[in-house]
């Protein structure tokens, strides 16, 4: 998995139906200085995530898990919000 | 998920008969502003995606249920038509 | 899905066995320009593609499915022969 | 798979139920010269790895299997402790 | 699929038990003129591959299928000792 920071949303009227539902989040990955790096992406919301907040994101089949829909067009979704981040 | 934009098309009349009946879309990647990154792909069409529209595209399994083809070889796909990226 | 062009053939005698009866096709990724990008990939063929075609090529468990061995370690197939690319 | 050394610890309420009990350790990606490579990533421990030590991490629906939580969001997992790399 | 040498050996004594009798096999990949490209991974070997030969080795879903390890955490294989690369 990997740390993010919402910081957008995506609206799409015109989208596969099973996304129906579902809050299409824009996701800024973070290092674990919580400094961004690389390019956004677009993750489906699984834990109630708002702008700004720093989450764990997750790619693949098990996005579509996440999201309780394994029969979906998912790839990424947000499933947790980070309290802390300690490095040792 | 990702953001892209509709450049083009691809024709290949020999191909996997499972592709028969999807347009092969040429799809630039764009960040959240729009402007683009990394290389093209190509990602079948399945909300009814034309030239120059900025889009949602999935990878992966998730490709796959996006085109109801489980059984098929398509690794990309086009889930979404957006209206809007709010970054806030 | 991605576009490559063929350029080589790697022969392996000792092998998995569910590769044999596949050509294993060295496939240089090209951009929508044709040229190319990044590093070559071993891809089975799927469909007669020739040294110096433009192929689609397709990576993932759908190149297992191109492929028709879901079962087998395949991870990347050629999928279709490129007529045009068409970028307006 | 790949090589990362345990630098630390993700803590988060709010996440999916099903990483309830799982230890999400921050994961820095090694070269086999055990150098830094890369952007640290969250793995779920599945072998009581602790912090400074070099491990073994799988992605994807390997990390599922590895976690032996096949219907979860988890896409990297910790599956090894390492003893040696030996490089010839 | 992708090219590679192998260049070492991983020993691991704590790791999930379902690595159990696979050598891991530290491979570096190369392109198609043999040079090193990117980072080592550690791969299961499937066909006995030896330090210093030249390979084939596959990742995802299709590395457990390799193996026959389909419930394994395994997401790199090797699956063929390369006899020629002849590039046209």
């Amino acid at each position: 998995m990997h740390i993010g920071r919402v910081i957008g949303t995506v609206v799409a009227t015109r989208k596969d139906e099973r996304l129906t539902g579902n809050k299409l989040l824009v996701t800024q990955p973070l290092n674990m200085q919580k400094e961004p790096i690389g390019e956004a992406l677009v993750a489906v919301d699984t834990v109630g995530a708002g702008i700004g907040e720093i989450v764990i994101y997750t790619q693949g089949t098990a996005a579509r898990y996440a999201a309780d829909k394994i029969q979906s067009p998912i790839d990424a979704a947000i499933i947790g919000i980070v309290d802390n981040i300690d490095i040792y």
